[in-house]
Parts: C-alpha cells; sequence; structure tokens
C-alpha cells in the first residue's frame, strides 16, 4: 500500500499538558496512550506525565479494567454540575471545567483535533495549541513487543497468499485467462479467500488489491473480472488484528503461465530495486535515501517515468510508510524523509506501471534495529515463486 | 449498539463555500458527497452547488471514474506553482491557492475539520467556519436506495444470527454451561461464526458482542469464554457492507435451556418496552418521545435504574441512534432528541441490566416513511424463537 502525500507543519510552542477527545477506535494516538477502545469520543488529558480520562457511564466499568491510564472520572459530576449553573453540560464545558480545576489554561492538541472543539475551548478561556508532527513521538519507535504483533499480522498476510498460490499452481490457462476448477478465476473470488483467511486469524482487511494487467497500472486499483495469464497479477494485502490493531502490509506481483521476457525483465527491475534500498535501510540514514536509490536503479535500467498521452507512467509514488497502529504512519520514505532510527517499521515497496503492459510492485516490511534492519517479510519473491507454471 | 453521548454545537454562522480535507475512507460526509474512497486524505470543495476535489496524481485516473462531482484537478500545477514562488506545497497553501483563484475568503468546514489546518488557512486569509450539526443535513434522510442498501446489511446479519441459533438448538447443556460437539461452545466460537458468516456476504463485523450472564451488565462488553445456559445470551452486530459502506445494526437476546420466571419476566419487560417505543415511531413525533416510552414503561413494571454498590443498573443509555455510513449518526434518540422525518433509519433498543442477574436487550431498525416506519429488522423476538430449549 503506497504512502501519503506530503503533511502539513502545525504551529505554535507546546503546552505540556494534552489533550485528545476522540473514540478510541478511530484515533490511533488515543489508543495507542491509553490501550482503551471505544465507538464514541472519550477526554484524555495528560499533565506533567500523569494520564487522565473523562468516561460516561456506560464505560466507567470497562474503562477500569482496560485503560491503561492514572485516573478514570466519569463525567456525570460535571455534567450535574454545570446543569446546576445552568450552562450546557457540552463535552467542551466538562473539559474546560476539569483544565481549570487543575489550574491549566492552554493545552497542546493533535493536529486532526476538531476545530469546532478548539473554538468552543478558546471561548471557555482554554488555549489549544495543535502540534505538528507526531502527537506521541515514541509511537514511531516500536517496541519488540509491537514488532511481534506486527509480525504476527504478517504471518497471518503470508499464509493467506500461499493459499491463493496454491490456486494458482492447480489452474489452468484458456486464452488468456486463468481457470479454476472449470470457471474464470477472479480478482473478486481471489481477495474473498485471501479475506476468508485472514479472518480465521482475526486480521481484518479492506482494499485488498489482486489487479491484473491493465488494471494494475493504477496502484491502488482494487481489481475486479478474471485474471489474465501470462501478464502480472498485484496482489496487496494489508490487513489489522482485530485485537492488537496493528497492521502490516506486503505486496508481491504473481504470474501464471508462461511469461514474457519483457515482463520478466520488469520484474527483476522491481526487485532490483527494492533489494538496493532495503540494504540501504539502517539506523542515521536519511529514509529519502532508499527512494533515491530506487529512482536511480530505475533510471539507470532505461524504464522512464512521466507523463504519457495525459497519465503518469514508470514509478511515481513514494518507496514506502511507516506501518503500525494506522496503515500509513510515520516515517515517510519518498522524496522527503527523515533519519531512521532503531524501532522504526517501514515498507519498502518501488513499482513500475506501464499501460499497455501492466504494473508491478514489490513490498516488504522492515524493522529497523540498533545494527541494521530486520525483514518482517518472509514471503518468497524469487521468480521460481512468483512465476507460476 | 447503544449510542454517542450528546454532541456540541460548533460556532458562527456559515458561509456557502465548503471545504473538507479528509480521506475517503474515513470521511463519512466526505463519502457521501463524492462516493469516493481514498485511504489517504484529498481535498473536497463546493462552491455554490458545484463540487471540485484536489487530488494528486496517484488518485486522478480512479477518481475520473468513481468520484460523483463536477471537477477533479491535480494538485499538481499548485505544487509546481508554489514551489516556483519558494513557498511550501503543503495542502493548506495548496487549497489557499485554488480559494484565492475563486474569490473564496471564508469557508464553512465540518465540527471536526482539523484545528491545524484551520490554523494554516487562517494565516493564509482564508476563515473556515466551523458548522454545528450536520455537515449536509441530507445525509441523514436515507432514499429508497440507501435504506435498500442498509436492508440488504440487514439479511446478512440475520442469516448470520440464524446460524448460530442453529447451533444453540443443536447444543447441550452441562454443569450450567452450553456443549456443542462435545466441548464449551463460547463466545469467542460464536462471534467467529458470525463474522465468517457475513464475511461472506461482504461485511465487515468489528467488536460484534456476544455476551451472557454477567458480562451482558456491562453494555458494550463484548464477551469471551464458555456461554451460561439458562441466563440471557446478548448478541449485538452492526456491520458495514466493504463496497456500499451502509452499517445495520441488530441486538437480540438469546437463552439455551430451561429459564427462570424472573429472567423470562426481564426479557417480556424490554420486548413490551420496545413495542411501545417502535408504535410511536413516524414522522413529525420528536425522538425523545420514543425514550420517554421506555423509561416509563421501565419504571411501571418495577425495574429500577440508578447506581447500586457504586455501578449503574436497569436502564442507563439511549433508546436508539440513526444508522447509516456511520453506526452511530443522526437522529440521536434518548434524553434530547429531534422530530423524526421520512427517511430517517434509526435503532430502538432498550435494555435492562441488573449485576447478579444478567442483561438484556432487544434492538429493531426502523425506516421512517411519509406515513409512519417500516421496521428492516425481521428476525423474530416472540419467546419461542429465543428460548431455545
Amino acid at each position: 500500500m503506497m504512502g501519503k502525500p506530503e503533511s502539513d507543519a502545525g504551529t505554535g510552542d507546546a503546552p505540556s499538558a494534552k489533550l485528545i477527545i476522540a473514540a478510541g477506535e478511530t484515533n490511533p494516538d488515543l489508543y495507542y496512550r491509553t490501550r482503551f477502545l471505544t465507538p464514541d469520543p472519550y477526554v484524555f488529558i495528560e499533565i506533567g506525565g500523569r494520564t487522565t480520562i473523562l468516561v460516561n457511564d456506560l464505560e466507567v466499568d470497562r474503562a477500569k479494567k482496560q485503560a491503561r491510564v492514572d485516573e478514570i472520572l466519569p463525567t456525570r459530576s460535571w455534567e450535574e454540575a454545570l446543569s446546576k449553573s445552568g450552562r450546557p453540560a457540552s463535552t467542551v464545558n466538562i473539559v474546560s471545567s476539569f483544565l481549570e480545576e487543575r489550574h491549566i489554561s492552554s493545552v497542546s492538541v493533535p493536529f486532526d483535533f476538531p476545530v469546532g472543539y478548539a473554538d468552543g475551548l478558546s471561548a471557555n478561556g482554554i488555549r489549544p495549541v495543535p502540534l505538528s508532527g507526531l502527537f506521541f513521538p515514541d509511537r514511531a519507535l516500536k517496541t519488540r513487543e509491537e514488532a511481534r504483533w506486527i509480525r504476527e499480522v504478517q504471518v497471518g498476510v503470508e499464509e493467506a497468499l500461499w493459499v491463493v498460490a496454491r490456486i494458482l499452481a492447480e489452474s489452468e490457462v484458456r486464452d488468456g485467462f486463468i481457470y479454476s476448477g472449470g470457471i474464470p478465476f477472479t480478482s473478486e473470488r481471489a481477495k474473498s479467500i485471501l479475506k476468508r483467511e485472514m479472518l480465521e486469524r482475526n486480521l481484518l482487511a479492506q482494499h485488498t488489491i489482486v489487479a491484473g494487467g491493465e488494471q494494475a497500472c493504477d496502484p491502488h486499483m482494487e481489481g475486479s473480472g478474471p485474471l489474465p495469464a501470462h501478464l502480472p497479477i498485484v496482489c496487496d494485502i494489508f490487513p489489522k488484528h482485530e485485537e492488537s490493531r496493528y497492521f502490516a502490509d506486503m505486496t508481491r506481483t504473481l504470474f501464471k503461465g508462461p511469461v514474457s521476457a519483457a515482463h520478466k525483465a520488469l520484474y527483476h527491475a522491481v526487485l532490483e530495486a527494492q533489494e538496493k534500498a532495503i540494504a540501504l535501510a539502517r539506523p542515521g540514514i536519511e529514509s529519502k535515501e532508499l527512494h533515491h536509490a530506487v529512482v536511480r536503479s530505475f533510471e539507470e535500467a532505461g524504464h522512464h517515468t512521466g507523463l504519457k498521452n495525459g497519465r503518469m507512467e514508470g514509478f511515481f509514488h513514494g518507496t514506502g510508510h511507516g506501518v503500525g497502529l494506522e496503515i500509513h504512519e510515520a516515517p515517510r520514505v519518498g522524496r522527503t524523509g527523515e533519519i531512521l532510527k532503531p524501532g522504526h517499521v517501514i515498507t519498502v515497496e518501488p513499482g513500475l506501471y506501464y499501460p499497455g503492459q501492466g504494473g508491478v510492485r514489490i513490498e516488504d516490511m522492515l524493522y529497523i534495529t540498533e545494527t541494521g534492519a530486520e525483514n518482517l517479510t518472509t514471503f518468497p519473491k524469487d521468480w521460481g515463486t512468483v512465476a507460476i507454471p
């Protein structure tokens, strides 16, 4: 799964208190710091390293069991006090009351903190200061335990892809298409098998890509219809674990039946570029060096990148991205980047896309260690594995 | 699935231009208006009813095929112009350039618009005005087509629950627990079966609840371990369709083996309260009337609500919530509410929770029509169906 566009810088210098108002379910920063999942928003405040959450009655019991915070307070007491004083018992008023009690007049908030809450706090005399970059910088640096959770997801991804590879091995080629059990083997069928296999392992996969031939020239196209023989089939799989909430991300490009020399060369150009980038991955290097290595490798091999007939061809996405509680997170691995550190988990996923020929992408996930990088991906990428007779 | 806490009001009067910067994947308002899903943020602007999106090169091709908007512009041209003028090619600067070209100096943004973007726009002389309430009010009013998509999800939910009900029918009771195939039938196994059945229908279910006995006293507890016989088992299932992105939401409380008179009475108290609320559902009524009917019904039947030994018991959540592209959306059905209109899809889900006894919740989904309400839920709730011998 290719990386995000460039991010924006926030503003201001940071107050020491931190505030998040969000659902544990949808806010990875909040979940990272509290390990407490909720479908609905709750309030998180950190003051001098001490963490407090304000939750409604419905969540108090579960919060006591699950939330890794120093203090759990029910919103009810403030609701009652506000109602008595004739002010609305809104989230903003509850948070403002709490912060006033603790003598806090400005708070750091995430870049994506809702502007509606921010305006409400300002009106109550509390200054919200959006932080640029990571709200909890440690989130980008995975512990060994977090790396194990990611690897656990990756094992499921690989087991699922083996099931599809085995079906391709047992299928046959007719009129340029792949047939399994006498009927065309489709993208939809392949994705359904991948998803079912992953679900058995508690992995939730959305937007899995199985795109063959021309479809793969658009790197985000998920693929549909009968899968072509002889042409590259891009399989990009990036589920999250329902319990740990961590993602993994892998792409393999498979072929069924005899393959032309040109397609074989395209595959090897991508593999060679990827291996050059992977060889550079270690703490202390700027991640953009990996991207530059890929770009250089494609240029040297004569693979053109740019507009052709109004459409981009060649290599026109970033080389990779961080993976963790989000499928795309820090650090970026592209034209811009940052210095790799022990604990970073990044993908390395160069690709080449040529309308008329098809697309190839190969993606591994690396864990940056004190001394180098561990490849968390073990699915082979040699020609003998991916070119299925 | 129970409703959200009370929401906050936004501020200000609304400029006619509307702006969203978000990922199609995670922002239901954006997806509602464009029907274009992306993993990464893109820019949406509506000026005088005309819609424009600004997307990066990676998404242009797919946007042309899928996005239901009037204009699709690549961000590249502004990126180049900004770079030439020495300003960062940030999203905020691109949006500001676009708005300046169109002579727009203030924009309505959603309540949850990122404060970091809002501050950046302000610094560029564009005034963002957060809207309170619904950004696209029509989103709460489902067309007949949207109601069909929701019903399609609901059919899958019911088929999945029938599979579990059949297993309960074929299972036996030993030492107060349910056994299937000679081993204890667990919450985990039941949830796994539900999820697999739904996946076959392209339904993604998270946080499915199968909670028996004491566990169900916490309405959000998902449940774990061997399921008890004789006691209520709350099954709350609320998946979304991977393609249409619409949710459905149903709760049934099942029993296995002989049930005490007290538990049977508890079940019927909830069913009676639910039926009273459903009977009120029609356009023109305030949704809080449904909630009041439930509260009154429980009070009349002598079922106490309040704190006991520091813990809430009785009925302590809202009666329902809207369902659509989010599992919890407008309108609210609780202590506060709003006037029901044709097109609203709401849940009606009273429950009673008594530590020491267990919890019962029954939830249907209604489609408000011109003349009344259609029940989109067809899974029976009579005692003969839910009390499985």
